[in-house]
């Protein structure tokens, strides 16, 4: 047999008439009078692949299988497509029916809302939207990766089970083996003794704790892992389960963070949008159209920058805008953030220094 | 002021007679009649750059900082090192000194155990030992996203809290936000429906129920990332947290699988030996004395590959070295499998194809 190839593989590499195999997804299939079509999707990019039936060599039968959903492998010769939405199709010399599906199979030509991808966990996966999202969020975390490592940074793994607490940057989660339905038999108080860490453990809002020892002994580092946060809060910018990136550097300055901020936002931007084309198409059509414009923010300038006091006044003088007023002295309040970065500013901005009698709240 | 260079920058750049600012914590010093040394190191490698210091420019008590476990900033000259351990020096222009340190600085120049070091988690990262080993791990960690994202598998990342169990492959944690003390004040069964998710949640064992649907629609993913087993176990050979790769791929045999495992361990003992030569050296001097004879086991042949029956055979003609003995139908146990890989086949060893009749456990 011959080896499988992606769609990505075909539709990016350049040669025609040489055999390949390709397993995929029937997304949508045509029945016509001397040929068939089959778009064929296999998750390996956005695009499909158009596969070409010539009913000389496949009966009616064989073609039955070609139903949305279906699972097909075909072998066949890589050929120009002139006409079609891709430069590449594939001439179907032979079809292997590897899973079928008939007009129950949930993910039909349409689009489907993000309310009924939620009630078929194990298909939405198939959908062009999750499709998408977790190509994107894998090069995104390629490009942190690159860029860390490029710099000399350190990719550390700190524990997520902790007995201790972040600058309460957040309610935790408790993590215990006790047998909590009989937790209290002789006792008054639970004996954490008994318990797997003979203590009570949870789980880490962030591991700044050990990545500080580790960046004063190595002088870069990151992490970049699943943190957690119990706070019951059902918003769109909270999520009880999360990835996040904390960066620990010695020797670095304010400006030295802010080059690093920078230089990494524009890194990554840059990478995503070099290697996601067609998912960043795809979300500017269905999803964010004004998602150019976002990209250009970030990429084409300097990112702002401003005191806290030139920042307060710029607030203040918008002062009927807020529901937080705005007063000099205390933090900043995301409604405040926002106007600085949306409105006054129309990008990323830096706060680059607070006068020397006020402390910000990280460093209370 | 100069900007900041790391060690490793200095060393490994050929380039003398520059100008250039280094920090870093000192290792060792050595006062002379007309010059001083010390060898300071930043943690971007596992060499120490040595620092000269000319006493017509620096006088005594201004060296007197150089106590072992200071922090310094030091401005000089890039010079060649012909005397020395390096090919590079630093000959001192200016010295500030960031943090002091005194005699009793716990890490003084000799070897100290781990026993010892695990006493002094805020500066045993500082050791010669855990540097090592973290920028292995770094450089470990890029070698599995590279190799993944060369072969087009997607980096995906399923949640760590679980409602569901993994086929029994151990024992999990219990995630909860109730408060334990106060868990039965009215009632006799726990209501998990005042718990965060609403019901019992868990540290997952294995990220395997989300990767197969995306692999079924992608094509080839992988996790890397936290895996939690509540094994109450003390062996070299457990943890209760670990980072673990799943890889899940649609349209793979086990022949398939078998190259992909392949490449994959040649690909990353590769990485790690391009990158990583000076740790593997301090490895193979202090941990591990045959590391080189275990690399090129990996790196200079084909795996062996023997059918289950072929094994039992051969585990049978050496009944007489298992405390477990080898029974046709069986799993093997973990001293069979050891005995394979070390004894028989010296290196590592796949078990290709298993009789009809016979369901490993993974799939029963």
């Amino acid at each position: 047999m011959i080896k499988r190839e992606t769609i990505r593989s075909i539709l990016q590499d350049g040669d025609t008439d040489r055999k390949t195999a390709v397993y995929g997804w029937v997304r949508t299939s045509r029945q016509g009078k001397n040929i068939a079509f089959a778009a064929i999707n296999d998750g390996s990019c956005q695009e499909n692949l158009q596969v070409v039936f010539d009913r000389k060599l496949f009966d009616n039968e064989s073609l039955a299988c070609l139903a949305t959903g279906a699972c097909i492998r075909v072998d066949g010769l890589v050929a120009g497509s002139p006409g079609g939405e891709q430069s590449r199709e594939l001439h179907a010399q032979s079809l292997i029916l590897v899973g079928n599906a008939d007009e129950n199979y949930p993910l039909q030509k349409k689009r489907h809302s993000l309310e009924f991808l939620r009630t078929i966990p194990h298909l939405r996966t198939r959908s062009n939207t999750f499709t998408a999202v977790f190509r994107t969020r894998h090069h995104l975390s390629m490009a942190i990766h690159r860029f860390f490592d490029e710099k000399g940074f350190y990719y550390v793994h700190p524990p997520l089970i902790t007995s201790s607490d972040c600058e309460g940057a957040g309610q935790t989660f408790q993590v215990t083996k006790l047998d909590l339905e009989n937790i209290k038999e002789k006792e008054d108080k639970i004996n954490y003794s008994n318990d797997f860490f003979k203590r009570k453990a949870y789980l880490t809002v962030s591991a700044q704790l050990e990545a500080e020892p580790l960046a004063l002994a190595m002088g870069g580092v990151y992490t970049f892992g699943p943190t957690f946060r119990a706070d019951p809060s059902d918003t769109r910018i909270h999520s009880a389960e999360f990835w996040m990136i904390e960066p620990e550097m010695a020797f670095y300055d304010l400006d030295d963070d802010i080059v690093l901020i920078q230089e990494f936002l524009k890194y990554i931007t840059t990478y995503v949008r070099d290697n996601c084309q067609d998912e960043l198409a795809f979300f500017t059509k269905f999803i964010e159209p004004d998602l150019e414009s976002r990209y250009e923010q970030i990429l084409n300038r300097d990112f702002e920058r401003v005191t806290y006091t030139e920042a307060l006044n710029i607030l203040e003088n918008n002062r009927n805008r807020f529901e937080i007023k705005p007063e000099w002295g205390k933090d900043l309040a995301m409604e405040h953030e926002r106007f600085l970065a949306k409105d006054e500013f129309n990008g990323p901005v830096f706060i680059t220094d607070y006068p020397a009698s006020f402390k910000p709240f990280y460093m209370r």
